[in-house]
């Protein structure tokens, strides 16, 4: 039996990036399905694999896992590495995973993921600064714990995965961090699974406005890296 | 070592109600921490045991384990039983978990929970009526595919705690599911771990003026089960 993963596109889908991300740097084998957004609204075309018509959603055999969160323990029970070997770090790691998985509300609305774009922020909502203050508190209390060079010592696990988006959206709304946060999500940015997504998603050939104007939200375009 | 479950209110804490309805269910010792809500906002008395000043929170030795979802997970590992046996059926239960672990806004937002008081909904919003559409179909789904009573099948597991908060609300906004949902959400609240949690939040000396305001928005109280 083989991983099927579905995904949306590369340069917006946030939740798609993270079990592919966390798939490719633990070096598991599976299929890529990918499905683009088409337009606002419930996605119809992501019935056919997905019961909550949800980016990503993996198959394995009969089995269908339709949550991020839940594809990462479904395959960890099959790839431990997907998790840190010592069971703090582990549980440590859980939580954070766990964190993103429900948490950051501010982050995830204002900052939507665009692989493409460097956006003028502007300054933080008084929520977005909660959510910036927060993950600075916790990336620094795993790399200090931990001895990083990862959030939970010194393997790439599924809570860098989680936190790649992340990364994406501090480089492109040039999100205010200190020094160690900083350089944790550049990083990030630079691991081989973390970059060939980047770039793969810069590559696509679609523009799904309903997402472009979820990242813009008036603001001002700085950069855009498609051709 | 033992666990420490870190809890709030029983009355109103939908999250703290999760893992220590588990554990309870799965005759797991545990030693119980409560620390009653102080008015709105961040809860100062939380941060000596919880790094997001949030509930639930567990400890075991110098393992802090804060999310609630991660605590399943944790306490897992020494206790597979807390999820199904069948591969396919952990597959499912954790998906189901991870769902209500970030979804069902509206349902939470709108309908906070609290063990004492039954309260006259009126019109489901648009966002409720569409978690409740979800809910009905996703439980429908896990009690047909495994055979029930449990949603994923014989035993009770980590997803049925996760819907345990499900269950009061269901009861004290007598919301609107269909036969099946509501039967399984009448056995859940005549499960003994779940009935425990809400005989002793009715029991609870404590009113917090936010939760209960939280809970009414405007709308009217049909009943309310404390002394």
């Amino acid at each position: 039996m083989s991983y099927r993963l579905f995904i949306a596109n590369k340069n917006y889908s946030s939740w798609s990036m993270r079990p592919w991300v966390a798939l490719k740097a633990l070096d598991i084998p599976f299929e890529e399905v990918l499905t683009p957004f088409d337009g606002a609204g419930p996605q119809a075309a992501f019935t056919s694999f997905s019961p909550t018509a949800k980016v990503p959603c993996l198959h394995e055999g009969d089995d269908v896992v339709w949550d991020s969160l839940a594809i990462i323990e479904y395959v960890a029970e099959a790839h431990p590495a997907l998790w840190p070997q010592s069971r703090t770090a582990r549980a440590w790691a859980r939580c954070a995973t766990a964190e993103m998985h429900s948490g950051f509300p501010a982050l995830r609305d204002e900052c939507s993921m665009n692989c493409s774009l460097r956006i003028e922020l502007g300054t933080p909502s008084e929520g977005l600064q909660r959510d910036l203050n927060r993950l600075e508190t916790l990336w620094c209390e795993g790399l200090k714990r931990f001895g990083g060079p990862w959030l939970a010592g010194e393997g790439f696990t599924a809570v860098d995965a989680f936190f790649a988006p992340v990364a994406v959206r501090v480089q492109g709304y040039d999100l205010p961090l200190g020094e160690t946060a900083l350089a944790y999500a550049q990083r990030l940015l630079e691991h081989p699974s973390v970059a060939d997504w980047i770039s793969q998603g810069i590559a696509e050939p679609w523009i799904d406005e309903p997402h472009e104007q979820d990242c813009l939200r008036g603001r001002r375009v700085l950069a855009d890296r498609r051709a």
